[in-house]
């Protein structure tokens, strides 16, 4: 199977690599940053193109891991492609590719990528849909080869997954970050939260979120909640958020 | 060693039981509902004591382990108790325990604790405080038999511990319910996001939560944010909660 990357970022990369690691053959990576695309194409033994004319329109996937707003404009560019055209997005219809192309789909993984930190694709959920059975089929077999977890997942059911995970993973990340900024404004090392952090998540694995809830709000300890109020009080913000999420705790939902 | 324990909650049998395992001593357990306070002192061999008048007053430590707003009145009633006394409470401060005894102290786990699921304490920060030198060593020496992960914190940093905290576990568990309510809604499994919230726990285990920010919000991404709110507009508090953290991820803050 021959691959074509468009696209250098976040998940461009975590996907190349997984993709090189089982020995799939990446033949191109373009990517408007010609430097970050020969960085990435080095790393898989591709070939840098630095214009989307010199795609190989013979290759069996191109896949499009670049920024949502800029799928339509890339992939108008690509017309001339023959092979199956996927974008990685959560956000973006499958119907994008309707008007230029044959056989199209999305090949959406769902998680979280950062450049630092190496990531285990078997267990990644590949959420995957195409506009016709055998693309569906192809595709499959592509998301087989790094992952064991494959979904097929049509474009409302992945708008809402992609929605449910800025709730389970945006959010939570940048509450981490609040309270890391709360300990360090009190001479605090964020290391004595790791720990919480952890089994917080590894808690869900097995239960439902709803089932192990804790804390002052689901306790309903106003004592305890009016304390914390008066600990942010110079923060309008974080009162705002303490309140909002506390509210939801509080009624269940 | 030998430890009265006063509760049988998620802390009282998770702390029971690591004292236990590591061949603790725990000769009595007291608990407002007698049957819980029996159940536990079965599972550590401890004898069940239905009043507090009962209780040993030779022991070396009597960890008062219950609802925060009972332990004033609690430990009232234990005044003639001649050890160490010291409650694993989050928010309240050392000083409760002043009038009525000599040597006291905090033994707060920063833990999430649910009755149905193992932790291992040895990683769990036990966080000690005490009136005097020889009774936080006393601490030290009985929070080393459970855990390598032991911090002198002082009543205003561990308020401040227990506010960060829920921060970093209590809300992030009430958004991943948020999001398996739209997935559930959808007719979708929460299962497809537990690899995303168990990577998004795991990345902050070395990096800081501010430098692997990921999604719509931390890339300015106005349309996906604004799709996202389409697809919440039949649910206000949900605007809200997205709204205000949304805004957050954008100031950095």
């Amino acid at each position: 199977m021959k691959i074509v990357l468009i696209g250098s970022g976040n998940v461009a990369t975590h996907l190349a690599n997984a993709f090189h690691k089982v020995g799939l053959n990446i033949v191109q990576v373009w990517s408007r940053n010609l430097a970050h695309a020969s960085a990435l194409a080095t790393q898989v033994g591709a070939q840098t193109i630095s214009s989307l004319e010199e795609v190989d329109v013979n290759a069996d996937f191109c896949i499009l891991s670049i920024k949502d707003e800029s799928i339509v404009e890339i992939s108008r560019q690509l017309s001339h492609f023959k092979g199956i055209i996927a974008h990685t997005s959560g956000a973006t219809d499958i119907d994008i590719f309707k008007e230029n192309f044959i056989n199209y789909g999305v090949f959406y993984p769902l998680q979280t990528f950062s450049k630092q930190k190496q990531v285990d694709f078997r267990s990644i959920p590949l959420c995957l849909e195409a506009n016709n059975p055998s693309t569906l089929l192809k595709l499959e077999e592509l998301a087989k080869t790094i992952s064991q977890n494959i979904k097929p997942i049509n474009s409302n059911e992945r708008k809402v997954l992609h929605l449910a995970a800025v709730f389970a993973c945006n959010f939570p990340n940048y509450l981490y970050g609040v309270a890391s900024n709360l300990l360090t404004d009190n001479g605090l090392e964020f290391n004595l939260l790791r720990p919480l952090i952890l089994e917080t998540a590894e808690k869900v694995m097995q239960a439902l979120p709803q089932n192990v809830q804790t804390g002052p709000a689901v306790r309903n300890d106003e004592q305890t909640m009016g304390a914390h109020l008066k600990m942010l009080e110079n923060q309008p913000e974080m009162v705002s958020i303490y309140k909002l999420l506390s509210d939801g705790i509080k009624m269940g939902k």
